[in-house]
């Protein structure tokens, strides 16, 4: 073990839930995997999502305004998987079971939980834009599901409170 | 289970690594435990750590200019515990093998990994403020530790990747 490590050795070490996040609209369909998602405020209820600023969906997500955070159940790890860097586009959201309407955000139906959002505001970071998001809707998915979870670069599967 | 969550009851369905914030500095010494921690850039090192406008700790973290995230490993429960809300602050530092000197960083020795960090800039975001913080020192705890996640209100403990 070094006595230090690298920004992304150390952000590994952090355990994170895996969202899938999608946006739909005037600027097209487009969904991927995160985990860089963060809960911000209560009151307004408020979420932020960090994207990197060479990412194909961000432009897509800016000029739809509106973002939805699925958040992924244990047994969903073929669906982070899907939606992940260097799967084809058109091909992702055939992996799950989505609702998809004409502009409206892609939901996945048995997600742990789903934050339908309006983004606010966006901060520039060096190579993300963290993208501040008003909470407009909170749905639950199945009770008692555990919740899949990012750490030391594998999934794991965290199951529900007894 | 309601067709609509609240934001509290939503956010609790997304799992989290647990950290200490610590600071000390001119404006004293404080720590207390966090789950709203992001990896936000990779260049520079970039990550946010939110923090309620309410909390004691905002002034010294701000005036300090500096802070220590400490990432807890699965078995320090008992931590996470002793520095959260309601806790004494004279007591937190009772609970952990602290390395504390005169105006520096508190530093958690058996943490699973500690960022030491300048907050560069601040975002106030509703009921929060973004602290945005370049990333000086990146440290790493034992190897082949688990986790502490926060899941459903209750704690969980990660075991490491086999």
């Amino acid at each position: 073990m070094p006595a230090f490590l690298s920004f992304r050795d150390g952000m590994a070490r952090l355990a994170s839930a895996v969202h899938i996040i999608t946006t739909d609209g005037p600027a097209g369909r487009y969904g991927f995997t995160a985990t860089a998602v963060c809960s911000v405020s209560d009151a307004p209820p408020t979420l932020l999502v960090c994207v990197n600023t060479a990412a194909s969906s961000l432009n897509a997500l800016l000029a739809n305004g509106s973002l939805c955070v699925n958040t992924l159940a244990s047994d969903q790890q073929l669906v982070a998987r899907a939606f992940g860097n260097g799967q084809p586009m058109a091909d992702r959201f055939a992996t799950g079971e989505w609702t998809m309407e004409a502009g409206d955000l892609p939901r996945l139906a048995d997600a742990l939980v789903r934050f339908e959002c309006s983004i606010r505001s966006v901060a520039e970071q060096g190579t993300h834009q963290v993208l501040f998001c008003a909470v407009n809707t909170i749905a639950p998915g199945a009770p008692g599901d555990g919740c899949l979870v990012y750490f030391d670069r594998r999934y794991h599967g965290l199951p529900p409170s007894g």
